[in-house]
């Protein structure tokens, strides 16, 4: 039987002593960019530098890193499918995990076309998923965890405006009648949005039915549906931590988009265990970074990226030990 | 300067007489699938025969059709988005709007990219956006407004398990620090999630920072940002129609998943306008369909098709010109 993509994550976590996920953002020209000198034989066709751009940076990242984040947006806008096709078969080559973030959502026969692409055709191993439509658009995902795919739904997202709609306060009413859009209420409880959805992830990652596993909780504890939570918000990080012990949490937000290794803390069980910290700029253009870029040249922006993984890798290490919650 | 999406989509709207939207979604072999025929000669290159199909269902269904509406998913999962530009590219050539249904999102710069392909690599008039992550996702779309492209949110989805999240009861209090997940209240009103997001919807597409457009409401009433309200939810409909008056509604779930045309009524103002109602399988596959078989070779699938197009055509106007709303 296929192991539980949980417990693949956590053996590559174990392995690297590391918690983080390198995110993996081609960009072209501009303020963060790949080297000039990989695209001196591009024409209108981006894949060939893209590929080797990814294949340097994860030879020189794969020592510290257990899985690896590639953002569709970036192959898409480029027209570099094939690119990204090319570097998920060679993060799994070289043994370690490769998530797809591309927050697909949709009706059930739709996201069950796009659980097509993502699984069968771009063989990751786990992807983001937006959960607004509820179980139904999930659900094709998750049929794929028998296999040992893995989905991570938004809850409480790293940018500036997530509050305006994930900090909403929520009231889960079952029995007032569809019809009624609007009423009056008198002591109730409420919780924020994202608490709600990390309710659900909760529910539905326990759920035989819904995982299509007989024990959906892995043996080191962890469950094959996870949430988003952003490293810019440490407070909301350790609330959903509280609410959804059994399921992994990707952090973003890490670096360029600035948290810090302390935020991370509350991500994290006393075992060290229960979260991903991912990065992407601030790994993919060390290079152009004012951290690294005396000691590395434009031709060495793969060393520079194994430096800065290294240097996240312990950063994070050195957070979670002084609060006595690394027994990896 | 460049017409507003809303105009633009009138126009077609008054011209064809017809507020449908054809899906464009291909799929291949199953229930409902393109016919054999067109498959004869593929081997794994999908790219060919979907745009065959594609351009034969144009050709049919454009007398009756003012916008179409492929799903990307689709053609991810058949890696053909080669048929999918050229689809675009000949909708837009045949007058009529191509709305992409993607239901992208992330944070800002990640959108972007997203936006990036969309509207410049692809060349779709209109796209759909999932709004969880506030106003920061959704701007980088909107962007694009003053060169007369469209954005939709998701409000209130057509499938069985929309109320999971989407109807609970929200309530919206900035005053209480981030830090508070969880309080009592009394005597607050509070509304669902997905009226929530239509408010949102409504404040940010009568901006002019946030549109880009000194006038975001065009002259005959409607801005660039609308949103998305199944037909299988007619009371959540009139709901959203009444809370938004100025914002266009993309009706999914007529056909296939059961939505009727008097459901639509609720969707338009009294002059007609306000919805686009669409159906993809039930046009697409026509020549499948116990309605249109008997009436229909394989071989005219693109004769259903219209026919089927134009039925529905009839179909809503009919209904709403029962209830006098029908003045284009």
């Amino acid at each position: 039987m296929t192991s539980l993509f949980s417990e693949r994550l956590i053996a590559q976590i174990k392995q690297k002593q590391s918690i983080i996920c390198v995110g993996l953002d081609p960009r072209i020209r501009g303020k963060s960019s790949i080297p000039e000198f990989l695209l001196s034989q591009v024409n209108d066709n981006y894949n060939d530098a893209i590929w080797e751009f990814n294949r340097r940076i994860i030879d020189a990242t794969i020592p510290f890193t257990p899985i690896y984040k590639p953002q569709i947006a970036f192959y898409e806008k480029y027209n570099a499918l094939d690119a990204l096709k090319k570097t998920i078969a060679y993060i799994r080559e070289k043994g370690a995990l490769a998530l797809l973030d591309a927050k697909r959502n949709d009706i059930g026969s739709t996201s069950a076309a796009y659980a097509h692409n993502v699984f069968e055709f771009l063989e990751a191993d786990a992807v983001t998923v937006n959960s607004y439509f509820g179980i139904d658009g999930v659900q094709p995902f998750l049929n794929y965890v028998p296999k040992g795919k893995g989905v991570i739904i938004l809850l409480k997202t790293s940018n500036p405006s997530s509050g305006e709609f994930q900090d909403l306060f929520a009231l889960d009413l079952p029995e007032i009648s569809a019809d009624i859009t609007e009423f009056q209420v008198k002591n109730v409880t409420v919780v924020r949005n994202f608490i709600h959805m990390a309710r659900l992830m909760k529910k539905w990652s326990q759920s035989p039915t819904i995982m299509h596993v007989e024990q959906p909780i892995g043996k080191n504890g962890f469950t094959s549906l996870g949430g988003v939570v952003g490293a810019t918000y440490p407070t909301q990080l350790k609330a959903i931590r509280a609410e959804a012990p059994h399921n992994f949490i990707l952090i973003p937000g890490y670096g360029a988009q600035g948290g810090k290794a302390e935020d991370i803390i509350q991500g994290v069980n006393d075992q060290g265990l229960g979260a991903i910290v991912s990065a992407s700029r601030s790994i993919n253009f060390a290079y152009q970074s004012s951290t690294y870029k005396n000691q590395f040249s434009e031709e060495d922006f793969d060393k520079a990226a194994g430096q800065a993984a290294k240097d996240m890798r312990d950063d994070i290490r050195t957070a979670l030990e002084s609060a006595g919650k690394w027994k990896l």
